[in-house]
């Protein structure tokens, strides 16, 4: 499972002492060829962590043979000497991993709290345990190194009956990019394919899948998603077969996300139609999404749909306010933009609450993931410094 | 004090019968003359609730003669037949006022649950009661009749030397705007004034008082600010004095607003300078004050810098991320993009907390106000349909 299902990989994951639990906090995925070829994409925060602006760096040559990843420590906002540590990381794991290997082609990956630097005392040398724990079974081991706040590890994998295999592994309990329990993927194949169609499909996927999963609001400085690819099945898949493949894996890890959001009791998902645009029907998800109030009401299990029209109120998107109709759970709660079905009808007992949201004004849709806003959420980001 | 402490002005505040608490529900606002003169603001929701549509076409014929407000419903999303209530309540006003008033110069103002119908049954026979209540020291029942989950009610009075006097009252305990606990204000002033320059000096003092509070991010569909004037000193006032009373008065019952915010146990005062515009100021001031994780950080007295830095980095204004400076109450924490001054001399156990970002891009600055986000804030918009 994880990144090691795709032949071709390796990975381990082991405590370098980053954290102060003691728990593992370092992990390493090693791209054993034919083939290097990679895609990424990053957090479109402004304010981009060191090893956001390194991994860019890497991932313009198309070409990835190792990826260090640590838990512990965002290394964001931390200057120029915060580079300099990425940068030693990178040098230091080309160094252990041998000839084969060059820093230019080893993308790193931090998460943690942002605004201090790394304990590089101890990364460095863990880099050597890292290496020398290297199995084609590690992916377990490495999904666990970069867990934070997530209380559970996430991995899927999508196995083609042509002979090629897209797998993965996640890390982030706060979700589209929470400025500290950041979401890092790491996606491998053994098929064969270009640098240009591994970023065509991870593009297509991530922006359906991963990028509409917003559970508060909040834009990391870390968010890095790769894909690696080995070429070691000597296949060449099918397009629209490998590009599916890359969705549904990404796909599933997102809502293997969603589920772990910090604090979360229910999982929300706001399903916009009637759109006159993709566009649109984003914008007007993504601001019921990250109303506060009613993601309070639905904690309390109410179907308080008049939250649902001052969010879609706020928006420039295309709509009539007394064409709009909002269903929660099914029950039609809000007719032309008035009162429509009663809302006692509406059952929130299940962890799954389903918001649909109908614009009335065209044919486009999208898909929204987010979570409610509950206690617990604000006692994880509270009690202490993360 | 509150709508009578300016001369010209009755009001009242009774129990309808609205509010199935059997609290104070119904208030009654009466420019006695001899000028009608008034000027508004409302929410810029799309979403509008009936109240709002009414008062916006009264207000265009500048002269307002009384305001009815009623706390125990929005009558927001309730569609034609809500439109109907709010103008069956104008005109009902008009009748037991008598023969000086006509619906058309009455504004309506409701705040409540949205996406229920009012109950006009009890409504209407309780404005015959607020009619016979009606007192030139009614003021302070009129800012209790209005309040929904605020803990007080809130009023302000500025005196001129100049023999004039500007006062109002105000509700909310969510803010800019929440989808319940809308604002609502009204001002009063005996000063000679046209409907036009009640506008101009109400526009430029909210735009930089109420408009920039922001406890929730959720904005109303409800919000009204209202401005009337008797004319009754037979004064006028100098311009540039009466705009500060005016100012002044917005201010005065903005900071009471923020610190009777639900669940809020620290006011966070959010100072954006350096910036290239006001208009980029008041866009990263907001987006930090809407930064979930950073109100739970404060929540926590964390001074997690990062967490302001993040939501920086998701607007489009101009700065640079290693040029960028942020100061949490007086200590430098961050400094050209990375770590500054030591977190731990920041001392945040006070009420207010006073962050500023300073994004070294020009000389523009803005303030922006907001609250901690709280278990009691989830508490209390989860525990109970609002």
């Amino acid at each position: 499972m994880s990144v090691t299902a795709a032949k071709g990989f390796t990975s381990s994951g082991i405590a370098a002492g980053i954290k102060d639990s003691g728990g593992a906090d370092l992990a390493l995925v090693v791209n054993q060829g034919p083939s290097r070829a990679a895609a990424g994409v990053f957090t479109s925060n402004r304010v981009k962590a060191a090893p956001v602006l390194w991994s860019e760096q890497v991932l313009k040559g198309g070409q990835v043979s190792a990826v260090v990843l640590n838990s512990g420590g965002a290394n964001a906002c931390t200057g120029p000497l915060g580079f300099q540590d990425t940068h030693a990381t990178a040098e230091k794991a080309a160094e252990v991993l041998g000839d084969a290997h060059s820093a230019g082609e080893i993308a790193v990956a931090s998460t943690g709290l942002i605004g201090q630097r790394l304990p590089m005392d101890k990364l460095l040398p863990g880099l050597g345990t890292a290496v020398a724990a290297l199995s084609p079974h590690g992916g377990e081991k490495a999904a666990i190194a970069i867990k934070t706040t997530d209380t559970v590890h996430k991995t899927a994998v999508v196995e083609s009956p042509a002979g090629w295999t897209v797998g993965g592994m996640a890390k982030g309990s706060g979700m589209l990019a929470p400025g500290l329990a950041t979401m890092l993927v790491v996606l491998t194949t053994d098929a064969e394919a270009t640098a240009d169609e591994l970023d065509a499909a991870l593009r297509a996927a991530t922006r359906t899948t991963l990028d509409r999963i917003d559970s508060d609001g909040c834009m990391s400085t870390n968010d890095t998603v790769l894909l690696l690819a080995s070429g070691a099945s000597q296949v060449r898949p099918d397009e629209a077969e490998f590009a599916e493949a890359v969705r549904a894996v990404c796909d599933d890890l997102g809502q293997q996300l969603i589920r772990d959001a910090e604090g979360a009791s229910k999982d929300i998902r706001i399903e916009v139609v009637g759109a006159a645009s993709e566009e649109d029907a984003v914008l007007v998800g993504r601001s019921i999404a990250r109303n506060n109030l009613l993601k309070c009401a639905v904690h309390g299990e109410d179907p308080n749909w008049g939250r649902v029209l001052a969010a879609i109120g706020t928006t420039d998107a295309v709509f009539e306010p007394d064409q709009l109709n909002v269903a929660i759970n099914g029950v039609q709660v809000c007719r032309g933009g008035a009162i429509g079905d009663d809302r006692d009808k509406v059952d929130m007992r299940y962890r799954e609450v389903r918001i649909t949201a109908d614009l009335a004004a065209g044919p486009e849709s999208a898909v929204i993931w987010t979570n409610d806003l509950t206690a617990d959420y604000v006692h994880e980001n509270s009690a202490y410094s993360s």
